[in-house]
């Protein structure tokens, strides 16, 4: 059914909108994708921040999720949500707000790639997989590192060592299927070897989880993986159409606005939505086409692709012309009412501390709080 | 007195820190030159979004405010301040809300520049200032524009013309004083020039309000200006610090962040401040010196003059060397504290909920609340 559009008029604005059907189209492409590649799936809910928005992820069972801070361990563990990774090198210091989880029966499992943390964790009894670099893009150790053995005797000794895990950031700043699949094929490799190397030397590796949004969706072989992980898929964004993960018109987030303003000898008209709404993220300027602050929607979603937010201050958004198209601008009277495709997904939804849904089922809009903090 | 540091070691990261004795330094500086100035002061309250940091403007007392949402005209009326300015062009749709608050006692006052607008606020019995441009950065009327005198009637004729008001935000992308007092110049010739034209045509003018923390600190003479505005200058920033309009070292914000790891190879030591900490603002981008992700200092606020945050993602951080500096990174451990400053407070602050407060009086740390949305 098609959404109830007639809420969106009483909505203030800058609103953050989310369309509840392209994000069940997006959680169902990756699920099917991980259950042909023969792996389990474990979504990153650093995106969405919702209890609503990750209970659809398996049909309202709580899945095995990453989060990115233990804020997120500690709400989704209270939502549910059993079988968590925090996927961020672990501190010393915040070792014992992870046992506290972990003593209310949550399997929070820490990732690592230096013998203190090891030795941090082992002291804590946590378990923890051992990150591993697939190609330059953070921390980790390479596959071949001396290090990795030493790590994981540590970790064996002290009963923690749960497997390995890599992230190929790298990989969103290549565009297509087939560069994604190389990608993908260098996580795979980078954390197979690895586990490899820690079988070779006498330590078991149960875990081998790998995953980015490009990467999950390109690769074409898992062999060895026992998990994949994926966060922006769920909504995508401007960053993911433009190296071709995505299509724009599949993309579930957008900011709504209103017009305040003209300035018509800079072909400026301005919007309610700046950067406080939108984010600084400018993900797009190093792709081929630079979407400024995010590209410009009517009301109903229906992209207005001559348009775009060319600049933005912290309450107010510039949509102006792109740059070689011939004009005028369209009418757009103050009051009128616009949508912002964002660039980044994490970082506009973030500005925010609750999506405005416009449910799949075509009822009434539906709110759901979203949080941040650490 | 010298806060006391050493309750930063039990504080979880990343964490927003705010030295209370800076900012009243910040805060009084200002205070001084607007009185020297013989303007009244309305600071812009958008940085700090605090109730208690708002409370210092003027020594407890409630202060005349500028706001840039609705959401803190309704935060700050409640906390006792009377007399507020809504700086961003008004959109009909705002009014019902404009007119609830004003019913309740508040003197808020909108901005606009266009004939519809004035129309609908006149119907709406709201007083506004008319936006004046002065520098071609955002919105606003010319001072020559002949649509200055046509809103001029449509407001006086429904008793709702109170003034105008501009802003150079272009001051932002000039360094130094000299520079500075220019655009303040600029900002007052507008202003006072219009608010000429407005009396020429019969049309009273009480109100010529103006200003930038740029100009706000460096404008020479402000005959016939009523009242000065500027926000960040509570705080300061790396932005304001590279067009040296403050000193790094009265910069109040910072945030507070752990050491997770090291990247050798590349010469990386890996932080818990990514960008959800730091925000992804590049405001020094186009400077001289650009600041990364931000000025790298030590955990009690020394700026380590060889490092800085050059890249984030979402949850890390990654500090090096500037570019040119030779030599071996500091050893900084697993689990070792930094702080770093933002290139832009309002962006930064944004992306906490509570500031971490270093006392003036050397007490125990406070808990400030901030607070978001629209």
């Amino acid at each position: 059914m098609t959404p109830d559009l007639s809420s969106l008029d009483a909505l203030p604005t800058p609103a953050l909108l989310l369309d509840e059907s392209r994000m069940m189209q997006n959680i169902g492409r990756l699920a099917e994708r991980a259950e042909r590649l023969g792996v389990s799936l474990r979504p990153h809910v650093k995106t969405a921040k919702s209890v609503e928005a990750a209970r659809r992820l398996m049909g309202g069972v709580p899945s095995p999720i990453t989060v990115s801070t233990l804020a997120e361990a500690e709400v989704f563990y209270d939502a549910g949500h059993r079988d968590i990774l925090y996927a961020v090198g672990i501190a010393p210091q915040k070792l014992e707000r992870v046992q506290a989880l972990r003593a209310r029966g949550c399997d929070l499992v820490v990732i690592l790639d230096g013998e203190a943390q090891a030795q941090a964790v082992v002291q804590s009894d946590v378990p923890a997989l051992i990150e591993i670099d697939s190609d330059g893009h953070r921390g980790g150790l390479r596959p071949d590192d001396p290090a990795l053995i030493q790590i994981g005797r540590i970790l064996i000794n002290g009963g923690c060592l749960r497997g390995v895990m890599t992230h190929a950031g790298e990989s969103y700043t290549v565009r297509g299927a087939t560069a994604h699949a190389d990608f993908a094929e260098l996580e795979r490799k980078a954390a197979v070897s690895a586990a490899e190397a820690l079988h070779d030397a006498g330590l078991p590796c149960p875990v081998v989880s790998v995953g980015s949004t490009p990467t999950a969706h390109a690769a074409r072989d898992l062999t060895g993986v026992t998990e994949l992980r994926a966060g922006v898929y769920m909504f995508f964004d401007l960053v993911m159409a433009g190296i071709e993960v995505c299509a724009v018109d599949i993309i579930a987030l957008s900011v709504l606005t209103t017009v305040i303003g003209h300035q018509p000898a800079k072909g400026w008209t301005i919007i309610d939505a700046g950067w406080m709404a939108l984010s600084r993220d400018r993900g797009t300027a190093a792709q081929d086409v630079d979407q400024g602050y995010g590209m410009v929607c009517d009301e109903n979603g229906r992209v207005l692709l001559d348009l775009i937010v060319c600049s933005a201050n912290q309450e107010h958004g510039m949509v102006s012309l792109r740059s070689g198209v011939d004009g005028p601008m369209p009418d757009l009277p103050v009051g009128s009412r616009l949508r912002i495709l964002p660039n980044h997904a994490c970082a506009t939804a973030a500005q925010h501390d609750h999506y405005n849904v416009l449910p799949q089922d075509g009822g009434p809009m539906q709110t759901w709080p979203r949080f941040g903090g650490w």
